[in-house]
């Protein structure tokens, strides 16, 4: 594609013949595919011969059409998450760079209400080009990221919490507000989002002679 | 009272007569009294004899009518802040506090998006029985205090920021949705109704006998 | 831990494998662990010898694994609720102050349209250090408290009402934008919260040596 | 009119030349008409033949032009509200009242934060048939008197106070959501309209023969 | 009770047994009781003698303990709705002014959008004191009815509709916003809200010497 | 253009400078264009050369560059407007029609809230193919309309009104949930828009051979 | 009727017996109708004799009592979607169209994040002097669209989506605040409402003689 | 700094003297310094040997405080706007960018509704491995983007527009729910934040060694 790869076909609001058929056309055409936002129940409802063709992962709800080979060099994107609640999400940006070949770090349930168990694994993540940052509720975690490491930061607000967490919302805002100079942000629980701007980041690298452009300061 | 602290006077929306009346019948009854929330111009405005009565400070807004005597004894009410763009909510908590006496610890500018600055003083902090927290835009700061320090923590978020800062508004949802266990948390931009709150706290705190009853965990 | 008291597992968003290992996981260590927002189906589907290890209380939907002892002593934090619809929430704050092992006073139903109600009660409820205010709709119970009681207030806003109640949004602003002076909120349907701010209350007061130093007022 | 009392004019959107051609062709022909939301800077813009045929009041910002004359009879409205913020309101309503020929019976600064000055006014609250409640930030007043008298009460939410009051949105959903039966809302700062639905109670009362119909309970 | 009718018990937050514990109570005391937004299975669910002692109303979701019986004389309010959909809110009012012994006239399906079918109904309509006026969706009913009858008009705007209509809150802020003079709103779909606002119109209005008072226009 | 009129430029966030070059640039090229939203200050502080080049018109905010000529035919556009305080937008939609040949057909202050006064229009605004409804508040001006004449209704809400009137948000969701069938929108004052979409209308009206296909109902 | 095509029947918040009514006195009156959101389940639930004499449609979730016949000619009217996730809310806007006489135009699935496959089918789209233009999340389809085509366009938004697509808010308000000149804008998922505006479209296209009037530009 | 690079100083909410406190102390410690949100009143009230000190920007309202030396290189990213209202804010982007030595592509007013202008300037934006797309209103822009180049997009959300625009909060929600995949997004009217996004980018970037991991598709 123009872009660089291909999208994803996201299932929560198709039904499931639009799924199929979706699913059929891409086996006979470009013999892969990633769907996300697929539930069990439609999955399962898939005909046979599709779902057979397919590998289905519960916590991510992806299901991936055809090869998939995790790349066999060493990370360059962490996933941190602030809380285990998170972890459906950290799941579907783990899953949709796998489908494209990419290996990741997960470090999880390192938000800042114990903000030692972040601290002890910042140099981890500080060796890291390209950070993913998943969090609920107050949504610190990527901030307080985004002002310990030089890493290209990008924060995914999920719905964990309840009352004034508003179903992400906040998390967002937050994010958006931020005073951790230079952190992007994607929509709620929008694991896909943030895995495709890593394959940006990871794509447009190597066009990048960064060595040949002094930076002040 | 029956509250044990006189209430003062919220001056924004009260007219110069208004608080002329006020501040005259203060002082011939109960001799003193705080006003808030009073702008430079309005202060000026009031009547000489008035105004030579009241001691005026630009930062906090505040206005005192009779006197004040920051108490004795070491501060044991800190407060702090994220930014130097919240100085005028920690004043407001600050003069509030000394009117009723009580001396304050304050640091400032300590907000997480440079969580090292904040490192360095948690010892300082932890000493303290209340803190009042101050920070606005994505207002981390509160959430990690509540997790590294064991005492009574008020969170209170200021409009600092713009756009989806939303004039304060993400910062208190923010600290109501923390995952930091017990912070509290007053009306944005409230660094008088923190300061009551630490009253509250000071006066109720001879009344338990905390020793007597053995906690678990 | 370093904030006096451990932390509870929210469940809400965790599947019933995530808290069985983290409950599993506990027991083998520390030995205690409080669960809340645990719907009885999770509970019911967790392995039988966890499920054997743990006390599950409906109205609350908590659970605690290991001993947990009520203090001896007289309860120093009254639970006042504005109407019978508000139970849960109540009981939250309860079983999470039990777990502390602290005893509470309960009164509830007194909210504010039959003030007289509450009005019999109020010097029961003064004699408390903390009050914990649980109320939703209009939510004018933990004002008239902070104006009637010189005790802590911690509010808690309820999801309780329909229409313009807004699943306790409005019950959260009318108690921040509150006029009754020194009233702290924590999050929609939060009897947690407000039992961890409830404890961190207690476990300062002893810090505090109200005695020296004079009040002003 | 169809509906008992000719509309008054909202100045706040329309520009002076407007004003003066409804007020000039008023004047020539029903002789009288009430002015509202007119700024002191848009009534002194007016050509003088119409600013000396009318009389305006600063604090209510309504003009009237023609003969107004208040009932000789006692007044049947009350006007109750919770601080002195919420003066103007107050006024408006009362001037509205007024033009209609309606004496009203004014009860100030009686807020539920110090409820104590609201009961000891509750009987002579309760003596009048309608009471109009205007109260701002958490407006907790109507919801209080709604449980104390038997009065139609009219509440008016004001937008006094700042953050959550959030210019006055809390007042109205706080009053909304009221669990104080039969109370019924107007506009934020729409003294003018609940001055309005009281004439409609007042002109509908001597159609209603109450007497002849007995109620349960 | 202070207010001259008895309140009504809201089931929709409150479990089995503790609307069987009231509904036992009341028996045994005052004898008779409303239930408002109880479902048919909560209903169902109550001890056997209770349900027997109970009638309950499936379209209105309103059960009474005791006797009821509507007044002899003619209908002295209308509840005009705006369509069909709009049904189970009028029903609620009109079992709550049942219960309290009052007859009512009902017009329904005479929404604005075909504005003839309203005006063919306006005489019968004007004729009453009391207008409760039901509309969802845009909800212009009520502000056009207050334009064209002096009765008192008191909105309920409805959840019905989809989109923009925001489950009532746009019907309700329309309502507010009205041009309509005079014009009282009480919750969205609080149909017991809106008859108890006409109980107190009701008992009021005898205290009302309408004559003996002059009004100006 | 591609779309058979030329966009005019909206000038409300651009500096002087940029508009100044923008007429000077058309001025040169297409040799007439359309200015909207220019306030009566950053007119007059254009070049003077384009100032009078320019015919600036205050209600509407518009100023003209080049000839403007209004077609000789009948007006085939209707612009109906609930009350005075809309004027300006009424304005806007008839200088933007203007500068694009076509004549309107004005009909003021025919609220709802006084319905005879719209009733006696009918007739005048069902002959016009097109009809521009601009109403506040409430809005229900374009519902009824939809409901009464065949003509295609393009409602502008506007931003009059205080409080719950939310700056023309609540006008806006009104038009939008409305049960007029067939009723559009476009956004809050914008006259412009509205006037575009007619000219759209009018141009598309030749392609149409309405007679040929017929229609059920 | 006065709008030249009878009006739909929204069963959405209508309960069985309610539709049944209304499609059995449709039958016997005018003899044809069109019900919208009206569920499998319901229409399942309606008397067997109904069911029989109506023709329901599940993607639509419509139903046509009487008889149907799409006019004979060309299309007039398109219907372009952004993404096949959009397909229901395409089929009401059709199912309506049918329901009136008029045949449609289907363009589907080709929203902008691909925009050549929108480029391609720009002069199909272009010959249609209707567009009804369906999109969901960001939807920048209708304002590219708005921007290529001279066609009357009208915009659809849907609630597809998820996070800070808010149901279709975000849709809505992006269509409303687009700078496409003269589009316009209808409730969130109203095909219904759009195949209206289309009607009123046809219907009033014969009256307006376009050639007789000169546009400038 | 740990980040590598150092932070802008936002002068928004601080006061003159704050400002130039910070000025001084960074002259005399490292040297340089970025001022951002700077009002031209704010700059000309500072002490004029820091004013002397520094270099001022009115149309990115930022000052810089010592030496700045745009790259000699290539840019390597482009700055893409819809319309000319949204100059300021790419000022920023570009000052910013500026000061840490790079230069910059800009790209202005290529908005999509009148997308044949981006389309002619998609291959020298594809060139680019960062794109800083900036837009108002319905914000289509880095949608339409994100599906033509491979580059990685950062959206930067303006608040121009008006009524349903808000502020620039549509062109936030727009594209965060946008279906470009990958596109990633700062807060509203941040141009500071994109380029230090952008920093990150470039300063990342060599860590990668992109041609040793295969990608699929
Ligand atoms: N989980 C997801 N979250 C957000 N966008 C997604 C997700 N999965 C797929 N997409 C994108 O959503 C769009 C789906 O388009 P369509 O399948 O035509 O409705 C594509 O642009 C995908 O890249
Ligand atoms: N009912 C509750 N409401 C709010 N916070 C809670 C509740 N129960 C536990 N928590 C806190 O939520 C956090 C849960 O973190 P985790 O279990 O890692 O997702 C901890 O900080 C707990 O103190
Ligand atoms: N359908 C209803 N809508 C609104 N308020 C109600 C309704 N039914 C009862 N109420 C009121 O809600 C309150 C219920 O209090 P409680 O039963 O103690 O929770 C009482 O003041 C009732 O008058
Ligand atoms: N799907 C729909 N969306 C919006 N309005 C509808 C829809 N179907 C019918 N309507 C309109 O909704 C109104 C329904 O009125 P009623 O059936 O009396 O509740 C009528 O004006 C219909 O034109
Ligand atoms: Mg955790
Ligand atoms: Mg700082
Ligand atoms: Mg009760
Ligand atoms: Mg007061
Ligand atoms: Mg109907
Ligand atoms: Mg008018
Ligand atoms: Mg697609
Ligand atoms: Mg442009």
């Amino acid at each position: 594609g123009r872009i660089g790869f291909d999208e994803a076909i996201l299932c929560e609001q198709k039904t499931v013949p639009q799924i199929a058929e979706i699913a059929s056309r891409s086996r006979d055409t470009v013999g892969r595919r990633l769907f996300t936002r697929l539930s069990a129940e439609k999955f399962a409802a898939l005909p046979p011969d599709l779902c057979g063709a397919m590998i289905y992962d519960a916590q991510s709800r992806t299901a991936v059409l055809g090869a998939t080979a995790p790349g066999a060099g060493p990370p360059r994107v962490a996933i941190v998450s602030a809380g285990s609640s998170d972890a459906n999400v950290v799941a579907e940006a783990q899953a949709t760079l796998a489908y494209f070949g990419q290996s990741t770090q997960k470090i999880e349930d390192v938000g800042v209400a114990g903000i030692w168990r972040l601290l002890e694994r910042v140099d981890e993540i500080a060796s890291m080009p390209v950070v993913i940052a998943v969090a609920g509720m107050d949504a610190a975690l990527p901030t307080v990221l985004a002002g310990l490491v030089p890493s290209f930061v990008i924060g995914v607000p999920t719905s964990t919490g309840y009352g004034a967490a508003r179903g992400g919302e906040t998390a967002l805002s937050a994010m958006l507000a931020s005073c951790g100079p230079g952190l992007t942000v994607v929509n709620i629980d929008n694991g896909y989002g943030a895995a495709c701007a890593a394959m940006r980041f990871l794509r447009m690298a190597d066009r990048v002679r960064q060595a040949e452009v002094p930076l002040f300061s």
